[in-house]
């Protein structure tokens, strides 16, 4: 069957014929499964080793367990497949690559940092439409460890935590999409452009992402000439606590109140005030999980019924920002209905 | 106007209106340039650092310059573009995400290691068939100083290559894919899966990924019922001189003979000879510049009616090797018809 969609001109399209979100799943760690969220989750894992010799493994583990629970809910077999979708944070992308290499599904990995749910979920919906696939499977994982010691400080060099700065999920969510009919359904699409304001401070990453997500929002809304009101909720994707007031405030001088329609993953996912995550949650890990954890079962439920998920990716390495570079950030949005 | 596609299993996908290649274009650096294939290229820069303060900023500026070649030659502006779909080696893809910072095209980034190239010209054929896009700019690049620094020694040190070790060529291959008539055409593809043989020898990639491209032809011959012989020829990415020749006997054991129809975009670049370079080339840019350098000139002349293009990547990390894992392995193909 092929689902047809329309190109609405700033990297938006809209789908004719819906393709659905048949499976998910979210498997986190301790600290996530204390945090506001923590009764949704499909697996809280205590152990932060997840059972493996080191933190990069552990991680893989991680998202090898959210994509058997999405295969296992759905009733699917590895081989109903068509493609996986798949990218992370860690360098080459290993907690995706080592993650599906025994499942032997036709593979596209893709690196959109922090975005990568949204962007796995944006490619996964523009083949689906087209004919290309029944079924894709899309997933992403972070873990506060690995990260911590790929992108700052390893853990036992007890580096102090600036205010502002975020704390990497230790999670992950995957998702099946498909042509065939189920709830919820993503009926449109924006790509997010490369944006960079100039933020080089590594420890604020909601400040250089806030504008990318503004700018995906705006285009969206713009392409289809909707207003705010059209969602029931607009959910960045790990902007935090100080991201998510300046997406706010970015969106109003474009005329844009997004007042109490939207909220941020990030700033979800742990409480401030009990758990010391000072600006919130980031990380792949943190919007799929807050998405295929929370956000898709209400919609399921009918507690939800239009939502933009707009993950947002910060596109830098250790490398550029020690040689000085800016953070290049990007936001990919998906308009999800029940 | 939507394209129709059919799927024909194993990961493979056939356009009844083929998506058309309407402009590419290749810069390399000198070695590539004194190599056998330097006067294809559209422009071989002598300075290794591309006029940049580092090698990995040097990468970025390669990618750029063949991306604005590319949009040059096909007299095309950036706002042409519905998206881009682009991914390099470096950690975090730096050299895509800085390179098409400017640009405000939609932007997917890509991992696939070597195999870059083919997957986003093959997840955008993919979405120009559905009519999720009319034109999309597919793009890598890879840096012999940007990848020794990061995957194996700093060159200051003088680390001894191994007689097996490849070169990483410093180049970019860009491409831009549309649903305009044009010539050559993208008329099927096969999505790799993860082939894993337990390899650990990171001075011997072409070992590594050689299965994976087996794994790959094998599966599209089988899903379009077709055999080498409808080829002119089948071009692997980047296994170099030694993976050529253990691919052409993998294939051999499943009773498909390559023989005189087969090379390597690797084995093809360098005089092994004159230029030192042991193996062969290696690195996303080496099956990118190979391609949109030489290849696709080729074909549009008529000298080549039917290739198989199936660039490899071998998807593990510095980490993931020194953790002792193995090497996992993917080639994508995208068969292209003049």
């Amino acid at each position: 069957m092929v689902i047809k969609m329309k190109r609405a001109g700033e990297g938006t399209v809209i789908f004719e014929k819906k393709p659905s979100i048949l499976s998910y799943a979210a498997v986190v760690g301790k600290k996530e499964g204390d945090g506001p969220l923590g009764k949704y989750f499909d697996e809280i894992e205590t152990d932060a080793y997840f059972g493996k010799p080191s933190w990069e493994k552990a991680e893989s583990e991680n998202l090898r367990r959210s994509v058997m629970h999405t295969l296992e809910k759905g009733n699917f077999k590895p081989e109903d497949m068509d493609f996986a979708i798949s990218g992370d944070l860690l360098n080459q992308c290993i907690s995706s690559g080592y993650a599906l290499r025994g499942l032997k599904i036709p593979f596209f990995g893709v690196y959109g940092a922090c975005s990568t749910m949204a962007e796995s979920l944006l490619l996964g919906s523009l083949i689906i439409s087209g004919g290309g696939a029944k079924n894709i499977l899309c997933a992403t994982s972070s873990h506060f460890c690995s990260a911590e010691k790929q992108f700052r400080t390893p853990l036992e060099y007890g580096g102090q935590r600036t205010p502002n700065a975020q704390w990497t999920v230790t999670g992950s969510g995957s998702a099946v999409i498909s042509d065939a009919e189920g709830c919820p359904s993503i009926e449109a699409v924006t790509c997010g452009r490369i944006i960079d304001l100039g933020v080089t401070d590594i420890g604020n990453m909601g400040a250089a992402m806030a504008p990318a997500f503004a700018d995906t929002i705006k285009r969206h809304l713009n392409a289809l000439q909707r207003d705010i009101s059209y969602y029931d909720l607009i959910l960045s994707g790990d902007l935090g606590i100080i991201g998510k007031s300046i997406a706010r405030e970015l969106l109003l001088k474009d005329g844009i109140d997004v007042g109490d329609k939207y909220d941020d993953c990030g700033a979800m996912i742990f409480d401030p005030n009990l758990q010391d995550t000072h600006a919130g949650g980031s990380g792949c890990g943190c919007a799929a999980s807050v998405l295929c954890g929370y956000i898709l079962p209400e919609m399921q439920k009918g507690n939800l019924k239009k939502v933009l998920f707009a993950a947002t990716g910060a596109l830098m390495s250790p490398t550029s920002t020690m040689q000085g570079e800016s953070i290049p950030s990007i936001s990919h949005a998906i308009s999800i209905e029940a």
